[in-house]
């Protein structure tokens, strides 16, 4: 199987998520989908959800005396706007440059394509392959992947079965350096209202007697950090565990410099923990950050009020080993023992996320890994991505937080092995998203080996 | 003429400014207002504007030799909405309790109707009054007065001919207790923009490491009082006239006490100048007022960003004898000088509008005020209030600006003599807006008396 072809077919569905009016185009995918997986060597099932429905591929199911491994992947894709931007149709899948044009070709068709056409062409070379493999490939991550928590305990029985999870949904640093991600920031998220007059005033009549909510709101949110930048509130680092000296090696070797980064984001200042670089505060400290802020009059022009309310809507970012419940508890608590007279503040807990953390077998003893299929991959996988890229793997916690990783961790108790396989360069949720063909090929390669690696370990 | 019978033909016309579809009545109040100033005895005019029409009305305009007084007041309302909290229709007026209930009866035309039936009763008395008076009626107040300063400019070398400005657009504390207002706070506005990356960013990719604009703007705002409450940007109180001790008594006759301004906010606790009670802080400091702040995700739920921008809304009330300019140079100059690296600010002037104070003959040598006219219609107007009402009359300063009391200082040069003649149960701007009847009557003999008094008193 060819991943060139493969792409030249699954690229031209267009499965956007968040449109409504796309529900046969997410059908259509999830039918082909199954057909590829069938075409294999799986045993295709649409299984259908509250939502979209969750493709799911099974080979050697029966059999519980192999190393199962779960390969996850989501057909859905984004939106296309600006569709006048794009070079050639987001779903006509175009080559050039060599490079392959087309929305869902970074993000994530052509990585978990690589997965699959990888699994049939080992299967075509060994067709007594002692491995159990489920694909399951989701079409809701766009959107946040609402119906996947229930698949995964309705599933939980045969996923926890499984020995880890393989998954290519990160982005590595470059053509020729693989990014093998071992951790992600956890999050929690609080809103916190703050009521000061029953309604809004007016700022002539009343301005000079009321307590201003939307001053008590900066001064709350002010006093939440120091001046150093660091998180003022108390006990906030208590849980932090900092990196270890060979994981700031690691990261000195991503291009990304303090210097780069600040162009990137036009801005003349970096703004990070002390004795942390801008790669490394962003992968390994955690944040406290405002991500909304808003009261009283928003239009244009000017309203002369003291307005009755406002808000804040605040996310902290998590590393090992803290966690959502004790910092939300202490945030909440800072907010609240600062909150003056005339003010009432109210605080909704948001969204929430541990931090995910597994060291890799090449910079720990192996036994650490939680079986031995998943230490064979990790083995593998830095084995075949240095011959094929030319550079060992690079171990990198990344910044942001992966739900999906967390739910099987959570529910299933499984462990993820996520391997970089689209490019900064990719433009995923952009106009003219794209990914390298020749680099896809090595990651076909890449998969092969690691499944046959996995294969050969045996069941731990 | 009875003020009865005039505002249940008046109060049907529904001019409501802010109603592009209410032009036809708009113009047809204008009209009837024009028909209304004529039965009173003056020579009615509708000068047509870049907006609604003003209607003026002028007797003995050819009288140099005579006082001159101005009557400013507004014909348009304000919506009605919500309507269906109405007991009756808002355009049909409808006596009872003693009240006439109708938009307008009591912002504002009501209190002017006051004035034109006073006239028309004192000119029937004495028809060869020795007086000049000119009736200049708005169509725009509740909009912002957009087209007055023009017609000021316009009619300046006419309107300039006046000894004063008379109107009653300001608030009486109690239906035996008439407020002349003497003073306004003055206003300066600022909008301020604060830039951080060149886009949204990612919180997870890259929060630790970028000074989020929400908290520049927490930080900056929370700076810029201090824990006493004082407003915390240098020389700002520099220009503060505080109020005379008799102002402070004056203030002291007016029934709110804290515990009623707090009741009435539905707020646990004031915050005032340091020295100053809930009224005293509103009506003679200065403040500095955030009206509306923000940036980032304003929907419901949470967006995990960083965002790239964040505004702030800020006014400043301003007392005798600061400056808008100044005030505007001293909080910019504070706010620039707080922006920390890695963030831009940008500053835009908004509104604007001096500070206004005339000190009563009653409490000062009566040789302060710029002419006889308007020293006699101070003393008559003390006098007759006093009679009428049983109560001399309070001297307050206003919180608020009345931009138009501006205007006719800055174009034509006249002080205003201002007469309370709503009460704070009136719901100017809200559903059964009303005016009791019995003390519209005692509002239509001071008028009168007042502009006889000034007549008597001759030009100076």
């Amino acid at each position: 199987m060819d991943i060139k072809s493969v792409l030249s077919e699954y690229l031209r569905f267009p499965g956007i998520s968040a449109d409504p009016s796309a529900k046969q185009a997410i059908a259509d995918t999830a039918k082909f989908l199954a057909g590829l997986l069938s075409r294999a060597g799986a045993t295709p099932q649409i299984v259908e959800t509250a939502g979209n429905p969750i493709v799911v591929g099974r080979f050697n199911a029966e059999r519980s005396d192999l190393p199962h491994v779960i390969i996850y992947g989501h057909y859905d894709v984004q939106p296309v706007d600006p569709v006048e931007l794009w070079e050639t149709p987001p779903f006509e899948p175009t080559f050039r440059d060599g490079k392959i044009f087309a929305r869902g070709s970074a993000d994530n068709r052509g990585p978990h394509a690589v997965a699959i056409v990888a699994f049939a062409n080992l299967l075509a070379r060994r067709p007594d392959l002692p491995i159990r493999a489920t694909f399951v490939i989701e079409g809701e991550e766009e959107i946040g992947s609402g119906s996947f928590p229930q698949f995964l305990r309705d599933n939980k029985a045969e996923l926890s079965t499984g020995d880890f999870v393989m998954l290519s949904d990160t982005e590595s640093p470059a053509r020729d350096l693989i990014a093998i991600t071992i951790g992600l920031r956890g999050v929690v998220g609080l809103e916190v209202e703050f009521e000061g007059p029953n309604c809004d005033l007016h700022s002539g009549i009343f301005g000079g007697a009321i307590y201003n909510p939307l001053q008590a709101l900066a001064e709350i949110c002010a006093s939440l950090h120091k001046p150093d930048g660091t998180v003022n509130v108390p006990g906030f680092y208590d849980d932090m565990t900092p990196p270890a000296g060979w994981e700031r090696n690691e990261l000195a070797r991503l291009p990304q410099t303090d210097e780069s980064l600040k162009k990137f984001c036009g801005t003349d200042a970096l703004h990070c923990l002390p004795g942390y670089s801008g790669t490394e505060a962003t992968r390994f400290a955690p944040t406290l950050e405002f991500n909304g802020i808003g009261g009283g009059y928003q239009g244009a022009g000017s309203k002369t009020i003291v307005p009755a309310k406002a808000f804040a809507k605040i996310t902290c970012r998590l590393v090992p080993a803290m966690s959502p419940d004790d910092i939300f508890q202490k945030v909440s608590a800072a907010i609240l023992a600062r909150v003056p007279a005339g003010i009432r503040a109210k605080i909704t807990r948001m969204q929430e996320c541990p931090p995910y953390y597994i060291c890799p077998p090449n910079h720990a003893d192996a036994a650490t890994m939680p079986n031995r299929a998943l230490a064979a991959a990790f083995s593998a996988a830095h084995e075949i991505i240095a011959a094929q890229f030319g550079n060992p793997p690079v171990y990198t916690r990344d910044g942001g937080s992966i739900g999906i990783v967390e739910e099987f961790r959570k529910v299933c108790g499984l462990n993820s092995l996520m391997l970089g396989f689209f490019l900064p360069e990719s433009k995923i949720h952009s106009p003219n998203e794209n990914i390298d063909v020749a680099f896809l090929e090595k990651g076909v390669k890449t998969y092969e080996a690691v499944f046959e690696k996995i294969a050969d370990a045996g069941k731990a």
